[in-house]
Formats: C-alpha cells, structure tokens, sequence
C-alpha cells in the first residue's frame, strides 16, 4: 500500500488521474466488464450507505415515504411528454427479447427470435413516465393529495464518455415523485427538496453549493423549471450536485391524471421530481482529498476513528491494545465507528498510509512509552498534524475533534468556494478569469438560450445557475451587449 | 374502507383471491402496467424496509460488507458456467440496444437500428457470473480471502405467470458472494447463512422454518448443494423462502478464479451464494393473517400501536388526544412506533377496520369516560381481544404486549406447522394426506430424480429439503419401493 501510494498522481500533475487513481487505490469503485457501467466497492458502498440513511431520514422528516416502482418503462409511455423524450431517447437501453437459447450453430446461447417483445421496454433512465401511469389510479380527489413519495433505484443512462460516479451508464440514486393539488404547494415542494439537498451538502459532506434555477437550455426534459445545487471541486470547476424540478402539469396531462377539487371541478395534478445520486460520491471525493488519498468529513467516514498500537512483542501489544479497547468501548456507545488494526503482519507505517488513503479522521497511535506517560498521538487527516495529548479524557478529545474535523472540512471548502466567485463585468474578463483562475463567474446575462450556447461554445463554460439570492441589478450581457439581464453563475463544468 | 374491507375475499372461499385482494386492499403493492412486474406501494415498501434493515444488521454482524454490481450481465459471460445457463437462459430480459429514435413513418419513437450492441446484455437475473468476473481482479493470494460481499438490488426472471411478492418478472432481493480458501470454510459459511436465515425468519417474521438440503432437480443452477428454508402457509402449501448455495469451485473455474495457497501452489477459489427477496413479504402475510386484513408481528410493522381517540366536540378530542401524546412520547423515547389517529373527517369504525386491515398490532381507543376512569381500551391484532386496562403504567403494559404478540404469533404458527407435519409410509397414506389435510409429509425417498418427478407428476408436491435434523431411518421409497432411503419432507409448492 505504501508504495502503491506511491502511485498516486498529484493533483497539480494531473487532476483527473488523480481523481481516477483516488478512486481505484481507495478502494471506492472500478470500472467493470460491461462498458459504462461501475462496480461501487465495499469500502465506496459503505460511504453510501452513509449518504443514503441520512438522506432518507431528512426524507422522512419532510413528510416522504418509500415505494418501488418498475425498472422497465413501456417504449410508448416515454412518447407521451414531448420534451421528456426528445431529453432521453438518444440513451436509452432496449430490452426487446426475453428468451435466450442454445446456438444452433455453435457454442454457447444466443437471443431466441421467438421471444420478441411486443413492445419494447426501457430500462429506465428516470420514472416519471411509470410513476405517473401508476398515479392515475392512485388520484380522484384533492383528498388522495399530496401524494410524497421517493424510490431508491438504479437508472440506466447510455453515456458515451463515462467517470466513475461522475458520469456512469448505471447509477444509484434516490427520485422523489410528488404530486399536489395546487401550482404554489407544488412549487413549495420542489424548493424544499432543493434546500434538503443544500443542507445535506453542506452539513454532512462539507460541501457548500450555490442554490439557484437553470436555464432553460439546461432544464431537465420535461419540467417548467429546475433548481439545482452546484458545487466546486478543488481543480475550479463546477459540479452540478442535486436537482429538484417543478413539473408543471405536464406528466398530469401526459398520462390523463386528474382531480376532482374542493370545488368539485376536475383539474390535471400538480408535480414535482427531485434526485441525487452516486455523483454525489464524486463530489465528495473531489471536494476535500489531497495527495495523500481520501479526506472525509467524519459524519460520512465509514471508519471515524483508527488506533494503531506501536509494540514490540506480545506483551507490549496486549497491553496497548487493552488500553484502546477502554477507549473504543466508550466511542462506540456514542455511535463513533472505531477500529483498532492489531495486525502484525504489517508495518505501522503500512497502516499509517493506508488510513490517510482512506480519509479515516482520526488516528490515535499508541505504544508501551505512551503507556508509561499517560499519553497517545493524536492525528487529523484533514490537516495532518500530529499532537501528544493525555489518554485521560481521550474518548471526550476525539469526540470534539471529530466535531471540529467536520466544521473545519466546510469552512475550508467554503474559504476556497468564496476565493473562487468572481465578478466579471466585460467578455475579456470574463474569458481571462475562466483561463486563469476558473471557478464561479457571475456575469450579466440576457436570459436568451443563443447567448448561453455561444458563450458555451466559446468559452466551454455553461450558465450553473441564477442563485436564489442573486441581487436585482441593471446591465448589460457580457456577450451580447443586450438589456435586460440577470446575474448568472457560470462555470465551467466537470 | 370499511366497505372496501367487506370485499376481502374469505381464506375459506378462496385462498389465493383472498392473498390478492389483501395485497392490493391493505395497500401493499399492485401489478404495474408492464407485464409481470409489480408496483411495491408505500405501506408494503415500509414493511420490507425494517425486513432489510434487521437482514443487514444480522449480515454485518457476520462480518459481511455491502457493494453494488453492473446491474447488466455480457450473455458470453452466461454461457460460461453449464448448468448455470442451462437454469436461466430460458428467462432472460435481453438488452440489444441503446438509442431509439423518432419514428421516421409516424408518431413516437422506434428503437434505432443503427444502436444495435455488438453484444447483448442480460438483465441480471442473478450475478454470480459477473461478480466471479469481477472477483478474478480482486484474489491472487490467500491473504485476499475470504471475500465476504452482499448487494442488495433488484433482478429480473421473465416468468409466465406471475403473483405479487411471490413470483414476478422484477423482484428485489438481496444475494451475497463469498469467496473462500478451503471447501470446509465455504460449507460452514452456506450453513452459517441457512442459519441466519431461519434465525430471522423465526425471530422478525415470526414464521416457523424448516432447514434442510434441497434435492439435485431442486438445486440452483450452478450450485454443488442448495440449502433452503421451507415455511409453511395456512393453506397447507409450502413455501421455500431463502436459500444458500454452495457452489464448490464452479464459478471459479468457469471465470479462471485462482488463489495462491499458503503452500505457494495455484488453487480455484470456493464460493457461496446465498438470498433472500420480496418473496417474504408474501410469506409473512400468508403465514399469519386473517379475513379481518394482515397481522404483522411487531418487530415489522411500520405502525406498532394506533392510539384513536372517541369524543364528541373539539374540547374532548384536545383532553383525549393530550394524554394520549404522553404515552407515545414515552413509548417513541423507547422505539416503538406510534400513530394518533385525530382525523376528524372519517368515523372511528371505519378506522377501527382500517387498521385492522393493515395489522397495526396494538389498538388503543380512549374517550372522555376513560379519562375520568382512568382507563384505555386496548386491542390485540393478532387475537382480536379487547381489555379495559389502567392508564397508569400504560406505556409499560403495550410495550410487554408487542413482546408478547411477536412471541405468540410465532407459537401459533409453530403449532400450526408442527399439526401439519405428517409422517405417510405408504404411497396411499402420502397421497391421502395430501389430498385431505396438505402440510409438510415426511417419506422415505430414493434419492433418485426420477421418483422425485415421477412423485411430482403423479401428486404435484415436490421435495421441500432432506431437513439437516432428520434421524437416520431404514426403509423404502414410497414410490419405487427401493432402498436405500432418506427421509424428506415433501409438500405442495405455491
């Protein structure tokens, strides 16, 4: 492990393949035998699963619940909303058999000729479509409103250039599907899903993000309007994190879904969609990590604490070890995931390069003189400082620690967010600062899509989003010279 | 609702009707609009969602971790493992292309002919094969074993015909994949999971199992030896609700899987493959409920206890509904999970049947002549029993009576199973006792194939497993007539 760390790609080398070596070393996912699609590791799924229990209470906390619904979408349900399937047809997987058989000319099986579908079915790249169909039967009246539900599932996206957790063909994610009885409550909705999704960024990833609306051009297909959360990753560009759609009444009229109201008139239902997903991964590792591997807040490590004794012999290892399961048993009924590696057939300093690579927080190295002292080293992996400090009170140390190592991760990715947003008030700046320093541009814009694709393609910097909080003021487009405008925040996206 | 429950078909007049319109009335789950697949509603998902929490927990005690697999399999890599095709080539959804189009002669979309892939990809219909093809990049040497990796995911078998939760196209589940360095530590970790299995079974779902060896015809395709738990439904018939396979060297030879022995020599690797899927909640409903709705043991319900207040006027219903916050908060502070049922827009019978229907276990209802009293009506689900009890001391009394139902809804259905095992030495006794009671029927079998299908084709009922307690007994085959013999328990699949 030392010296495959060794191998890591520096992030001033190379950011991408350090990106791409973090990922593989780390032991967080690979690509796998079929083209596009990952396999999450154990130690990458773990962080998940982290991401997904907390996700899921602040779900539930909100008024939502769970359900499931089907991974095929019928290839007619997809034509229904026009938008919707100009958005996805181009990458959609087709199942059109559902029978193999031997090959009568040789080895192995092929696809039986028989057993075509009627229709074909499609693997779902998102579930408005099925969900909706469902909803139809589950909606007559304002009193079967709101309807708050949220799947966990995986969708199926055929990418051409794929990333691990940035852009993969397969990917997890969660997809909340609301249905409500007015234009303003649906609206409330999908700006709360943004804000739960801001929070969740921000207090358990430590990473701080921009709230806005997007453009139309870079709307999700088929809503009125998308809010999103944008991120930015240490090498200044922008990551788009989180989405959360008001749907209009689209879906409602795609798939006949009305209500009788209080009034007893019939009307279309009222939507809104919101998700994230194993992209979330990928911010979080490109948000804090450095060159020696991983660097996680600790509400998200799997392993928060490590404690590596420093022995010579049985004797000492015994009686060190004994000392940090005192330690350990006092962390673990406070919920903190301790482990204490004894391995003896590995080098300390082995073990010292492998949690750094795994981003454990805290690590606590122990030996027989530390003992004799009443004394432990205390490391950070967020800063790497190391300290000796009183084994007395230990447990209470590591708890504010952690504390601190998670405050301490945001305000720094906030400190360096903050360095990065930038004012540009003339196209040359605006082109120089993208060159030079990247990062967030706020730039006045025209509101028109043919502005924002000649900037894109000048520039390859793409409008993020109008922040919520963007300040009224007058001026003119960078890049068209025009009035009015709004204040964009442009970036250049991973 | 009320008047919807009076349309659950009676367990008397028609069992299965009686499965299905509790499935979709207790609002469980409902058949979607693609073919074989099932929509998993909010209250059915909340059911499976504690089944998979307490799963988890038990496969992480067993120091297993959890990782994501391509949810695509390459059909090349199907074809690698005999049997293991032979078993699932015959229900395979096939994906055979990525793109669709606009359709050039008409309306909607077709799928593009030009996006055919050079290889189709299977729709996971389970993943030893590209787990395998993923575990060659992660073994080299002893010290890399053993693995021990679970997902947790959804698969597709193209079945023909199909029933909710029990058998359908699209179903989730759970699969681990261990690989290991010695046979002895793969048979010990297929049997450490039957274990685990039937240990939840009993203690969560409160359904009684029966562990065993299943027959050769029986076995999964690929597998040296399936383990499975065999339940038993109210209606006599039996249901195989988990199984774990030990699959010898079989998939390590089929995806070149080799291991450096701690004596240096190459050597393939020795796997497992264990599950459990949406199929329990099938289980779990027809093991224990009634023509009132579901009963649910306790440590499953998503609603452990419903509080419903009577009252006349705002006044009694603000007395009522305060004292009843009191005992949730306490009962909340201790776990267990609490509705207060205040809606003033429905009557209290229609929710007495409402709840019912969905197998709250405890009931309480309290009025304004309870409080001045002193007291609470309190209703067991699972006996339908009503008792005036104190409210002094009310939290402590509900929280004996969840233990109480979770043990006595497991007695019950032990005592159930056990008067329907039955002991037949002649063919006439089996196929009387079959006919005329159903249950479990214990016989002497050749152990050949032949008389098992001969048996199947003559009676139906197939062998469940050769159970691992089964006392060594002389005899012959009920059947052929042959010795020498096991005994094993047969019965009338779902």
């Amino acid at each position: 492990m030392a010296k495959e760390l060794k191998d890591l790609t520096s992030r001033e080398e190379n950011y991408s393949q350090w990106y791409n070596d973090l990922v593989m070393k780390a032991g967080l996912a690979e690509n796998s035998a079929v083209r596009g699609c990952m396999v999450i590791k154990p130690y990458g799924y773990a962080i998940w699963e982290k991401m997904q229990r907390a996700l899921d209470d602040m779900f539930k906390a909100t008024g939502h619940v769970n359900a499931y619904f089907p991974l095929f979408i019928p290839k007619s349900f997809l034509s229904r909303e026009a938008d919707h399937v100009e958005g996805f047809a181009k990458e959609c997987a087709v199942v059109t058999h559902y029978r193999l058989k031997n090959n009568p000319d040789g080895e192995g099986v092929v696809v039986d000729p028989e057993a075509k579908l009627e229709e074909e079915l499609i693997v779902r790249p998102t579930s408005e479509t099925i969900i909706w169909n469902t909803y139809k039967n589950w909606i007559q009246s304002y009193r079967d409103l709101p309807l708050l539900i949220n799947q966990w599932a995986n969708v199926v996206r055929w990418e051409m250039r794929t990333r691990l957790f940035l852009r993969t063909a397969e990917f997890l994610w969660q997809e909340g599907h609301t249905a409500h009885e007015t234009k303003e409550e649906a609206i409330e909705e999908a700006e709360k899903m943004i804000h739960v999704y801001a929070d969740f960024a921000e207090k358990w990833m430590g990473v701080p993000v921009i709230m806005g609306v997007k453009s139309a051009n870079e709307r999700f297909a088929g809503a009125v309007e998308t809010y999103s959360i944008e991120a930015l990753m240490q090498d200044g560009k922008a990551l788009q994190s989180g989405t959360s759609h008001f749907l209009g009444q689209n879906f409602a009229k795609a798939f006949d879904v009305q209500f009788a109201g209080r009034d007893g008139k019939l009307d279309y239902v009222w939507a809104t969609s919101w998700g994230v997903s194993t992209r979330l991964m990928g911010a979080l590792i490109m948000a804090h990590s450095d060159n020696n591997g991983l660097v996680l807040p600790p509400r998200l490590a799997p392993i928060q604490v490590v404690m590596i004794p420093v022995y010579k012999g049985e004797n000492e290892l015994k009686a060190v070890v004994a000392e940090m399961e005192k330690v350990a048993a006092s962390l673990r009924a406070q919920g903190v995931s301790v482990k204490i590696d004894d391995r003896d057939n590995v080098r300390s300093g082995f073990k010292f390069a492998e949690y750094e690579l795994k981003g454990v927080p805290v690590r606590i190295v122990m030996g027989p003189r530390d003992l004799a002292n009443g004394t432990v080293e205390m490391m950070r992996r967020d800063t790497l400082t190391k300290e000796t400090v009183p084994a007395e009170g230990l447990d209470k140390l590591i708890m504010a620690t952690l504390d601190n190592i998670q405050q301490d991760i945001f305000d720094r990715a906030l400190k360096f967010r903050d360095s990065m947003i930038t004012k540009a008030d003339t196209w040359d700046e605006f082109v120089k600062i993208l060159d030079e320093k990247g990062g967030f541009v706020l730039a006045h814009w025209d509101g028109t899509t043919e502005t924002e694709v000649a900037i894109k393609d000048a520039t390859k910097a793409t409008i993020r989003c109008i922040p919520f909080d963007t300040p009224e003021e007058e001026g003119t487009d960078i890049f068209s010279g025009k009035p009015p405008t709004q204040v964009a925040t442009m970036g250049t996206p991973k």
